[in-house]
């Protein structure tokens, strides 16, 4: 398409009765179906009139593709700091995947135990682009960065409470990256994150 | 370097004497020179003792390199909204060329007039990788993320007065970009949209 | 009257029996109806006294007159970025047909598909004044700006997430907008884009 | 024009030298003269090479036409609550003149003394549209609103100190208005009020 | 006591039975009663064990008093915008006669229709101090402290949307008022202006 | 007058020629004199034309009297709370002075060292209305509240740095105090404190 | 451990299910169990597998210990202003208890009656280092900061309403505080401020 | 002293004069002299009365004791990320040598070359108390105290530009650290965390 990217169904804020409607339109006409945002409810739903439709409860996505598509030999790596972390890092996982990328995911290494982020820097390091899941004071995306020759795209999350101020503190944090190849997208934005570093992995 | 970018001189905050000092010790060395936020008297200072330096006085920065190093035929595009993003885009420029890629100038095609920018859309179109610079309502990374398939990068710009809050306006708007490929970096950072953006046009 | 605006009930954190007996009084005196965040609850008991009453539910808005009133010949262009912002933008639309508008509707030209906009920019110039409603980064009441020799009133919708504080990126992209012509309502505020531009496209 | 608006410098930031070349290239052209945010040395380089032109330095604007146009007899009101707002107000007047409207000035009429308003509001009711100029607490535009059936544009001032956080005050409040008929425009831009005003005015 | 106040229960995030509680010790040791933010079903609580005890259901108020006190001839004038502000103002109204102050309400006297408040201009001046309660922009403060010579308290309510941030707006308009009379009490805190208008009003 | 104040100059932002002519024209007029936020240069140049006017160069206020006016046997106390406070305070003191009231000062009493405010305690709980200046944590007003059967008016001001945000801590923790008879005003505002407990001072 | 600080479950945004295994994981590995932000139904589940567990109610915290240990002589206080501070407070005490402290425990002598304060003040003294909870105005721990010679941690909590911005003005208040031993945590945030009470009780 | 920390001369917003006269005044008492941002003309005058004291450049201290006190064998450790970031640690390092400290420098360790800090950990390990210095996106803390079982404290600095909000960014970071044992000061604030730090340091 002209933007490299598909259509996809953001559910937030649609009914029920909506997402299935898009949905299967989408499907008839033979386009693959993203849904983000998605409650189990409208996995249900879908599933009445798209059987294989895959939900992933965790990401909060229904997808389903008519045919495989082959993907590149390069990959994905999202980097996730906490387990709080995980449903923006399985909807870049599952956007990413669904849009023809190979991922790779390094979970629960976040800076306040930095060994784990050690164990696990060559296959963060071999990756073509890195996605950098973090909530709280977001410095995964800094230290990443300054460890890596790749371009880094930090995704802060909401998740934290007080002068976290529903994710601006994670938001700041990455803005302000002391590392250089730095850029970020908006808070809990994982479907943003891996759309562009789909459109990175894919240039030829 | 493990990186991938070298090393370079942010000059603000510093005196012209530290930043003469630190030029010296790295040219001495062998490492080329990049400094940004540079004055004309840090120049003329420099100059002193690395005659062959060149200066950017609207992106006041100013660079030496002991060789010309190969560029890759991909292209950088730096697409600027109005004059007064001029210095952003061309901080974006310098250091895009000193790290050693092809840029293309994209400028002067602002929303508010937006049969300038379809008039350049080709060029844009076939960079490898896209820094948009942009001011006040910052709506140009949306336009162009819309109308590519390639990673945009937006660097939101300073520029303007009163509920801009000194780049706030920009910056929140390319964060709630609506078109799904655009990333972010701070307020003004030219140089770091730039550095991503190398290590993009690097990608083998 | 003495604003040109007649009364209108604002639902929002009145109970359904309070906007039930306020409408009563103000159909019985021969006051034309505007209810304005209604739930469909407020129009059920609306109804049972005046079951004439319209619901625009999308718009949350009860309306009924007692007379067709005459409207002039030119029209408002009400102009909307993604189906998201249509509760708003319908609640622009009710609200300037209620005083006495003709209205034309341009919905679903967000600027990430910018071509959709340009189809139909022939309706929106011959517009005596175009409501532009718009949420996440706000940037088409600036290209609409751009693009039209007529006033622009731009409604800023608390639609998005994130780094969208409700609106707020969406409220400071429209206020320092580069295009000339824009003012601004406060977020989601679609009556009062009505109010002002009904007073403008009735000037003699 | 595509916008119903002319080519306009905005001086800030730009050097004497610059603006001198840019008015002069546009005087040139035929083009007529407007520079707003323009300092008295802008002013003096002007006219050397432009003899005519006219500063107003209350205003900060340079103003040079080459023939006088004709205008509509209805006029623009432009109402101001203090002393301290009138540079902000004298830039929308002197806007408004060079786009060929008649204005009429109501000058120190804030709040705390609201006599001095109603003693002035048969000329601001005669207007076809009214500009609002006021700083600190900006409650002038609601009261203006409430009190005629005529568009009216509220210029927020960035007047004060405190908790007025630079016209973040200001412009909160006329967002907020009460009154119904009320838009607004960025902190101190009485140039974009005057320029919606002026396409206001001019419908036929 | 030291500060003139009683001790006063504010029942928002305590249990009913908390509330029930406390207020049975203090009827018994003989203290009079005042709850505020208290639902109907702390009334009924307290109903069982404190039988005279009266819920101003607008209020929020739980009020029991041992016996009537003498109120001084001099009164607070509590002088509300809207119907939604009305709370707030039987908030202020219900503490101040608990307080033993004589009240005048004048209330629906909003600056969108301000022939109303002139209506009403005498009682206000010739209360022995004033408070104000209004959201959206709170203008009311800066009018009513230009129209008399008495001290106004001036109390943002958190009634609005958007741009209103929660009462942000009118708690920024009454801090910026251009009336020079005028304190500010927390936004929504009817309860702390009466506590200060009452020991202005017992000054002897 | 109307709103028991008379008319005052606001200095800041006018030029020395502007505030001398006003002085002189209101001396003239057998006018008393108050001027704020004047510098020294102000001052001298209102010198020449009332050669007995006074300046307090702390408080930068300028002062003239015709006539020695009467004032009552209470007073106002003005506590302020560290020397970088005293500007403020002392605005403070010489307005509630030229309004015509006697006042008690009682400095470096903030609560880093609250024995010193013990000290002093008698002389502030006898006097009619206390205004309280504190900056940084502004925790004066709430612990003076806490002590105290008289209103309190809270000044808080700019003093501090980094999340101070220049008065925004003190303000907010002084809109917030525990204590309930305290009412604020703008960040910095000696002024409008005195002018609110000159009334309260006043009522008879 | 390598931090001092044992492994911890922060309850909030888990499912019962999820808290249930992993303190049955834990407990099983002998580790002793804090949760934190557990809800009562957590708690009912973690008796099924860890009948001895003990739940504070007040503090939302589950706490577990294999074997009781060794405490220091030295104690940390916990001093709250007022009851709706008490859960913070307390989740600052069970942590510092499970990490092997003692605790002594100051409640309820918030700045608005300050004399409760000194009362106490004795056993504050003691203590080797204190922290000091409160919300509103957060001034209790500038005012305890100025009267010990021990570290002081201030927990500034999310208690209040309107101007208080979800604890923001407690924050600020506490970084701006004019005693200089006074360090601060996150709002609400009584677990942290009690491991770093901790580390500093136990260094020897 | 009562508090456990001398009196010291905060020179910010003082005159030359005034310095050197507090200056004066406590040497003559016998007080040892510590005087934070202070400029080298206010070293200078002091000088003429002092001339042994002593001034720190970079800190822009002023220090003077009458005689050498035992300093004890635990040391605090003082770790900075960048040269900018050099003035606020450097502050904390004369705070806390005058406080009568050990202190270790460990610099130049921010988180983009995150070996730089391993290379160091040794020695910051066996500090009895840390103090992290840390603009931009402020992460050094976290990882920092995710390394080590020893008290840290934060000091966001003020350095950055756009985004960073003047320490915004930095000071949210370190209040959301994902490691425990981690409390915070005022932006730029090394002399309070220095306070702490040597309240800390002395327990016994
Ligand atoms: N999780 C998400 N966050 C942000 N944008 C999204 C997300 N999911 C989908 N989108 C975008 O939203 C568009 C669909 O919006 P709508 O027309 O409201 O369903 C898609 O084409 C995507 O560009
Ligand atoms: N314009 C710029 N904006 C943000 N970061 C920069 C800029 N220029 C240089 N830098 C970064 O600052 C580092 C040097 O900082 P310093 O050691 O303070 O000179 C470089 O290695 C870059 O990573
Ligand atoms: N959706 C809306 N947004 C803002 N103001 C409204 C809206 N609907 C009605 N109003 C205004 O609210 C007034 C009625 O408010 P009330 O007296 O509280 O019912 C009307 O006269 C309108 O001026
Ligand atoms: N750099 C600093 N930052 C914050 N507080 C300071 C600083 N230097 C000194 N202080 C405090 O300021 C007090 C003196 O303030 P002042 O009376 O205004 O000179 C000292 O006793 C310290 O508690
Ligand atoms: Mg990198
Ligand atoms: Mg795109
Ligand atoms: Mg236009
Ligand atoms: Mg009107
Ligand atoms: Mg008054
Ligand atoms: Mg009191
Ligand atoms: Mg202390
Ligand atoms: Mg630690």
């Amino acid at each position: 398409s002209r933007t490299g990217l598909p259509e996809v169904i953001y559910a937030s804020g649609k009914t029920v009765e909506q997402v299935k409607q898009i949905a299967l339109r989408m499907v008839e006409k033979g386009i693959d179906l993203l849904a983000t945002r998605a409650t189990p409810a409208m996995f249900e739903a879908i599933q009445e009139v798209v059987p294989d439709a895959h939900y992933n409860e965790l990401a909060q996505t229904i997808t389903y593709k008519h045919h495989e598509t082959e993907v590149p030999a390069t990959y994905i790596a999202v980097v996730a700091a906490g387990t709080s972390d995980l449903p923006v890092a399985e909807e870049a996982v599952e956007t990413a995947q669904f849009l023809g990328n190979r991922v790779e995911k390094i979970y629960d290494v976040g800076v306040a135990g930095i060994h784990r982020l050690f164990h696990r820097l060559d296959v963060i390091r071999r990756a073509r682009v890195i996605i950098v899941v973090a909530g709280m004071e977001g410095a995964l995306a800094s230290v990443v960065g300054g460890l890596v020759d790749k371009p880094v795209i930090g995704v802060p999350t909401s998740i934290g409470y007080g002068a976290n101020f529903e994710g601006l503190s994670a938001l700041l944090s990455m803005l302000n990256s002391c590392a250089s190849g730095v850029s970020v997208v908006n808070i809990d934005n994982g479907f943003g994150a891996a759309c562009q570093a789909s459109l990175i992995n894919k240039l030829t």
